[in-house]
């Protein structure tokens, strides 16, 4: 199981132009066989600060997530309007 | 509903004294009435990097589990094996 939080940082004026590009994406992405979850929120301190929580059995899944037609065509039109560099954790579960 | 990431950054060499006292922290909350989720991560790169993705109903039960007897006697020993100050990130489903 590999866990993933990926956190994108929007500058706020774009914020409207990103949400139906992020929305498509879930839509994609969740219907990846692979995709365990794909969950987004949003900063309630900061409405143009997204974050990805997500899990996936593995990182080829992972991987082949971010080699889709909808990643490779969403994700550039997105991070046209990053005010900085998004960050991603990839994480084990903590040993129980 | 109420998401939360929770970071916290401890030195490397007190992460085996951190490892109890975190599945303690984890044992206990789940048993909350109101926590809906409380699950611990830990970064791939950095052992010493522990991430809390949370839900809760709401804000008020947060807030609730921040005064319980095991988050107050169980927090402040893990941050004295801190290396820098933890992160937190209250956050609202995306709107779909």
């Amino acid at each position: 199981m590999l866990k993933v939080i990926a956190e994108d940082f929007i500058h706020l004026d774009a914020v409207e132009t990103v949400l139906p590009l992020y929305r498509e994406l879930v839509e994609h992405t969740r219907q990846e066989p692979a995709c365990i979850a794909y969950d987004l929120f949003v900063d309630q301190k900061d409405p143009g600060h997204f974050i990805f929580v997500e899990e996936w059995p593995h990182r080829a899944a992972l991987d082949a997530h971010c080699r889709t037609p909808h990643f490779s065509r969403l994700v550039p039109l997105i991070n046209r309007h990053q005010r900085q560099e998004g960050t991603v954790i990839l994480m084990d579960a903590f040993p129980a």
